[in-house]
């Protein structure tokens, strides 16, 4: 059952909400802290999944969104390629659970983005996967948006940005 | 999926641990925030339980053990009345989901209750149904106990009270 959830969830955003003015500071934390739970989730997500190595970002993304949401979240975003080389995607959520007890954003927090946690938790994920992924919210229902869209693109693998380095 | 509430809820502890420097003090917050959750989520629980309304306190503790515990966390704790006057209860949970990710307190917040978040709930779910409680926990496995037990007093209803006060 997910609404124990979903009303921590609101508990965790409104006190960072009391700690941070700033919309911009809430978000950074949310996403930070995102990304620790990704870090350790993926673990979890691997062997009770028991999913097979992706072999393109596209597959990556279905099965962020077939397998991963469909778990923890119990929604499944539909997935579309937004650029032309294949490393930009978009997860459409008709309905985020997240927002379940969320009527509306009040006025003085108009940039706070809500769930800003799932794409800390996404990039953290990817990450342990050898993936390095900029998530961000591209549109949000909360703010007046027709529907939730979270935009993943993935850039040059860890390990290639290592190589350079070296 | 309970692992991404369980390591969420886990980043709302730590924030707090950061925002109070007294475990006292986080012990206190956590049980208010639990509170505003229990007063929102009794709606749910009653919708979907459907649940018929319970003629005593021992009733009304079996359901939160076997139906609310089983419905958001998915363990049962065992029950047993503690008082003679029968309104007194505890709730031994031999598995508590919540600490799943925690290895143990650290030495500086040996006094944290880590899942008073719990108490809150119950107390504001019972105060719905106009049954005044006190909720706190007994015994902890994470301060070292070999189970982890809340104990529910029930007080008078709020109704008494208030024809009491008026």
């Amino acid at each position: 059952s997910r609404e124990l959830f979903v009303l921590t969830y609101g508990a965790l955003v409104a006190q960072l909400c009391k700690d941070y003015e700033k919309d911009e500071d809430v978000n950074t934390c949310l996403d930070r802290m995102g990304y620790g739970i990704g870090v350790r989730l993926i673990e979890d997500f691997l062997a009770r999944s028991a999913v097979k190595k992706c072999r393109s970002y596209s597959e990556t993304a279905e099965m962020i969104a077939q397998v991963a949401f469909k778990m923890y979240l119990g929604v499944t975003p539909s997935v579309s390629c937004t650029s032309a080389a294949g490393d930009e995607f978009s997860l459409i959520l008709d309905k985020n659970p997240l927002v379940d007890f969320v009527e509306e954003l009040p006025a003085e927090r108009a940039s706070l983005c809500y769930c800003n946690l799932l794409c800390g938790v996404i990039r953290g994920a990817l990450e342990m996967v050898h993936l390095a992924a900029e998530v961000t919210f591209l549109q949000d229902k909360l703010k007046g948006d027709a529907v939730t869209e979270i935009g993943i693109i993935f850039l040059k693998k860890t390990e290639d940005k290592k190589h350079k380095r070296n």
